[in-house]
């Protein structure tokens, strides 16, 4: 797990709840919020850089900042992601004035920045469009609701809707969009998530595509 | 009406079966498909120019293409459309390869750049989000959905409620996102839009928001 924020470590959670070893991999060796969390949440937990989580993992969770991602990347370094499924839950969010904005959108996206920049890693983009919490627990929201997941590599993509369904997932509510080119629209989604936030009144929603 | 295209026809017919008179206005005042659908529609129904609609219309709809949008109403005209509704159901797509881009996005958007140009107008961003005959007929898709309207003055978004709900839209369905800047959320929601297009397999989706 790259990144210690809340995203990281509500997915590192998770993991361990399933059964799953998990790295939580900070900016720094010696980050003692991660060093704290894995004291706490037990043997199959450990903390470590970013480039030692990258090397524990079969897979690998970017959770860090959008903006800084591919920079935490490089930190780990293609050798050690060579191979690996990369599931990357980061947006490239910025404030700009009162507003949210997007670092990378439109014509490019952080999901094919990182395809590109590691190119024999099986990137997957995932998870981006909600609340940490409905990620790994979506029975918090009512009803029939969906995540999407984009990437080049088909089978990546199938072990992703697996982890996905032990999260709680029903099947039919994960949508594939495609290639990894599709993280534009994901991306470029949460401007319209984040207006949304104040008018629902809580963080715990998420969209249903009804037909 | 500006824009005689499937979404601008699509309102105008609806506007036409809800007892309102239509002016279609296209580019060229003698365009012909704009004067049949003015001959069929009836004695409610006539086309004309830009500025002709414009100077028509007590409320405006921009149908017109995205990125030709601004150009179109500076063909109207400050003076025309001063102190009236502009609803603006525009997105300034363009094909980028084989992706959906935006002309504008991220830092300013289509409905802002309308607002800036038009500041005597009131302008409402809304119904942008959808397939045009869900937009006048909400019940092709079951259940609940929702529609999202913005814009920086009260009383304009009131009477476009108004007009939504004469359209089929339940009023706890519509969607205030608030002020003209927040059509960078809808208009940036488009590249999903698209890219769900062929994975639902019809143009008769919306999104819902559930919590």
């Amino acid at each position: 797990m790259l990144g210690t924020g809340m995203v990281g470590r509500t997915i590192a959670d998770k993991l361990l709840d399933l059964g799953h070893e998990v790295c939580l991999g900070a900016r720094s060796q010696d980050n003692s919020g991660a060093q704290e969390w894995a004291d706490l949440a037990g043997p199959s937990a450990r903390s470590g850089s970013f480039a030692q989580a990258g090397a524990f993992g079969e897979m690998v969770f970017n959770c860090t900042v959008g903006s800084a991602s591919v920079e935490a990347l490089k930190s780990v370094g293609q050798e050690l992601l060579s191979g690996k499924i990369l599931i990357d839950v980061a947006n490239p969010l910025v404030r700009v004035g009162d507003a949210t904005a997007l670092t990378v959108c439109n014509t490019d996206s952080l999901g094919e920045q990182i395809q590109q920049e590691f190119p024999s890693s099986l990137v997957v983009k995932a998870l981006n469009t909600m609340n940490c919490q409905i990620m790994v627990e979506p029975s918090l929201v009512p009803g029939t609701h969906n995540v999407f997941i984009c990437g080049d590599n088909v089978e990546a993509k199938k072990k992703v809707v697996e982890l996905l369904r032990a999260f709680g997932w029903p099947e039919s509510d994960i949508i594939d969009l495609g290639g990894i080119v599709a993280s534009r629209g994901t991306e470029m989604y949460l401007p319209l998530w984040v207006l949304l936030r104040p008018t629902i009144g809580t963080a715990h929603y998420n969209l249903r595509i009804v037909s």
